[in-house]
């Protein structure tokens, strides 16, 4: 056991000074001078310097053998001593002049590619990118030896944990097979709403979005609302941050931000307090896959759902002081739940959103198994997009060189963003039939219905499980799609699912 | 040199943890949600115990010793190497076991002040601050022997370096001997102002709060204004951060606190940038007499002058739509500068604010040389307040438990204070000497003439020179009292010093 105490002294240092690491970060994006970055940067990489050489100390290694050796465990800790090999594993696979390598790229290609972007111009980009991609190969190629896999699925371990590309492989084909003519079917059925005309003062939506957050369960005594450019979440336990932004030409997407963000942090809140810092506590290590199912059940899920306009949209009206025929919870939930064909993901509509996500993860893995070049990627964009959502965007800017994930080296991300729209729709078919009056809760405003069942059944397992298992004791099937086609189907087509 | 580069890499270091330490304490302060306090002290904790690893490695000792022989180091470098010596010798020279007993005794005794504070019992916090002041001098006896100093004076070393107790001693009994004489005139000479009556609204004062900066030269480009319930300055360089609290009652303390505060903070934005990350950029390591010196120039010198509120009392009127015969300057100046027997210090005018600082200063000096026991304290408190101010609190909350610095453990820190403002005055009459058309700048709203000056004269100094020699350097004379004595006499007598 000493072996083992050992390392749970060692992580939960390595994971308080992660924790002051993410909210550096956090400050960086809400509320740091703009001068400050230089500075800022310095402090990162001292305190990232001293991250390092924590979690690569070869005691580390030494203590793992002998703690994996023994057999007096719990349950809680072996699956914490599990994670902690694998950040092992993680942290000394790649050499240290491969890691200084491709942190220089990064920062070298995000550069360029703020300003490709600008200006939609990929060639400007592209050598840059092509030199990223090589030592992303070359990184995955060194993590798949380590970790007995694929060079992709390597990658992918970082924020899709115990999910093979083949099995990705197979879901992905599945909806991407249903998506197109389900589209066009939604694109048909669907009825123009009236126009919601602003501007929405900003003053409102901040108080709507506190309002929103107190409803959810979110409690400002251990969490904070803030703005920045892009919304996200971080922090944990007792002292959780997430954000939003704002446009006065619409409070839609203000709020259902609030509620994406708020999903995420209520992860990082429930998970069991004693847990918190060790690894087996901090939800991330669960994969994105899950957090995101969290923050789409929110998002997706609850705020596109009627009966959650029905409850919302009277409060919207008095606090901005409008009225009229638009002003009815049937029209705002058709604005809330309006499809098209767009080119942008972050701006996507639930239906159309797996496809920019399949599109994305498709690309990616033929990039990293080396079966597409990078000057060859705006035009496998554009016929992908020709494909799945039946549109090409006019420039780059609106296609490959919108998301920055692949221009700062992140690789194997993309996917979790729509299993976990899958696994939101499987846990909301379970929330709904565990709670038999359901609708006319969330009507009636008791919007903590669906948080609370997350709570209980997702978020206080923390890293308990493994996700496969947790979605299966969570929602009481194995992880399957039926469940996102049935609540796109009912809800985009108001029919019954007959898939 | 290759031990010097050694020095410098590992200052920096310690430096950049050292920010990110100070940064976690103001977001504890200012924006960190109330139940966040036990995570941020286990994140405190972590941190300080890299800053002390890195602090106290025997390698720094050894590059000390090599570096220090060697004659090729220019004047900063020199500088900077004294420094590290001297913050190597107070981080080695007291045992650890002392460092732990002394952070745990401080933490049980400050929270037990708190509660007798409130209660205005200090029977309840007698015994913990007596076990807390043994240790005080058991560390104090460990510095003065590493050191070669006194006891006190080691303790003050940390403060006010590079001066002696003795010299503390002559320049405050002379002060003292001035002040109650000269307290009695001020009080029968001062002229009752008209009431300027509230509420002022708190977003108004805020926004007076950025003009004021703004015109002092504060840029929020790279520095921040926020409220907390004790003002203070924290950061450097791109990203200083200051705040200020606010009463509907008035403004003048809020616009003050926000010029004390800017005074600081102007420090750490001006020194040189290349040194920043090292002990001799580092304007603190002047010792918080000459850091004082800075905030007490902007709070007392210049915002209680005339001239400063010929300036501001239009843009003050106009913010609050107020108008009518109390909306003069002159009116306003006499609030700015009424003087009164007051108790507590962090409320005191300009007048009698060192007599209140010189208290504090004779009773710690006592108590850590054996003279002065706790349980007499509060009887020696309103003795020294008798003789000092003419006045002696109805109770202790009123007396020796308004201050937190003791019931924390720091000792030798008050007479910091008081001599801030000596050498501001010494400061002020050489800024109006250097500037003929002073106060018509200030009346037109120049206000970066202060500032400029303090810029140039000693903040991109940062820690070059020794404070004696600084002051020296920048007012024409050596350190004396007779320009605080004249600046008194002037403003609040309105007649010529003859001292």
């Amino acid at each position: 056991m000493q072996e083992y105490n050992n390392l749970e002294k060692r992580f939960s240092e390595i994971i308080a000074l992660r924790q002051i690491d993410a909210f550096l970060d956090w400050d960086r994006a809400v509320f740091m001078p703009e001068k400050g970055v230089g500075q800022r940067a310095r402090q990162l990489e001292v305190l990232n310097v001293k991250i390092h050489e924590l979690s690569t100390d070869p005691a580390v290694g030494n203590w793992l053998d002998k703690a994996e050796a023994t057999n007096d465990l719990n349950d809680w800790q072996r699956a914490n001593l599990e994670l902690m090999r694998n950040q092992y594993i993680h942290a000394t696979a790649v050499p240290a002049d491969l890691v200084a390598r491709k942190m220089n790229q990064e920062t070298k290609t995000e550069g360029i590619w703020r300003k490709a972007r600008a200006e939609s111009d990929f060639s400007q980009v592209q050598d840059a990118l092509a030199r990223l991609l090589d030592i992303v190969r070359e990184t995955a190629d060194v993590k798949g030896k380590a970790l007995g896999k694929p060079a992709y699925d390597a990658l992918m371990d970082n924020y899709v944990p115990h999910m093979a590309s083949s099995e990705v492989d197979a879901v992905f084909d599945d909806v991407a097979a249903f998506l197109p003519g389900f589209l066009n079917d939604v694109l048909a059925h669907q009825q123009e709403p009236l126009p919601l005309n602003g501007p929405f003062a900003i003053a409102v939506q901040e108080q709507l979005g506190r309002h929103l957050c107190e409803k959810l369960g979110f409690d400002f005594s251990w969490g904070r609302l803030d703005t920045s450019a892009h919304p996200f979440s971080t922090g944990i336990g007792n002292d959780v941050r997430i954000t939003t932004r704002y446009s006065e030409d619409g409070f839609i997407n203000s709020l259902q931000a609030v509620a994406h963000e708020a999903g995420h942090g209520f992860y990082d809140r429930h998970t069991p307090e004693q847990w918190q810092q060790q690894p087996v506590g901090a939800s991330q290590n669960m994969g994105m896959a899950i957090h995101e199912s969290q923050s789409l059940s929110l998002d997706m899920q609850l705020s596109r759902s009627r009966e959650y306009w029905e409850y919302l949209t009277p409060v919207i009206a008095k606090a901005f002081g409008r009225s009229g025929p638009e002003w009815t919870a049937e029209n705002v939930y058709r604005h809330a739940t309006r499809v098209k064909r767009g080119f942008i993901r972050v701006e996507a509509d639930e239906v159309t959103y797996p496809a920019h996500v399949i599109l994305r993860y498709r690309l990616e893995k033929r990039m990293v198994e080396g079966k597409l070049e990078v000057k060859d990627l705006p035009e496998a964009w554009n016929a992908e997009m020709q494909k799945l959502i039946g549109a090409v965007p006019p420039d780059d800017r609106r296609g490959c060189l919108q998301d920055i994930h692949w221009y700062f080296g992140a690789f194997g991300y993309f996917p979790a963003y729509a299993l976990g729209a899958f696994i939101a729709a499987q846990f909301g078919q379970k929330i709904r039939k565990d709670s038999p009056d359901y609708a006319s809760r969330i009507r009636g405003g008791e919007l903590t219905v669906y948080g609370d069942w997350l709570r209980d059944n997702v978020q206080s397992k923390a890293c308990l499980y493994k996700p496969h298992d947790l979605i299966e004791k969570a929602s009481g099937e194995k992880f399957n799609i039926r469940h996102f086609k049935k609540h796109l189907t009912e809800r985009y087509l108001e029919k019954e699912y007959k898939g």
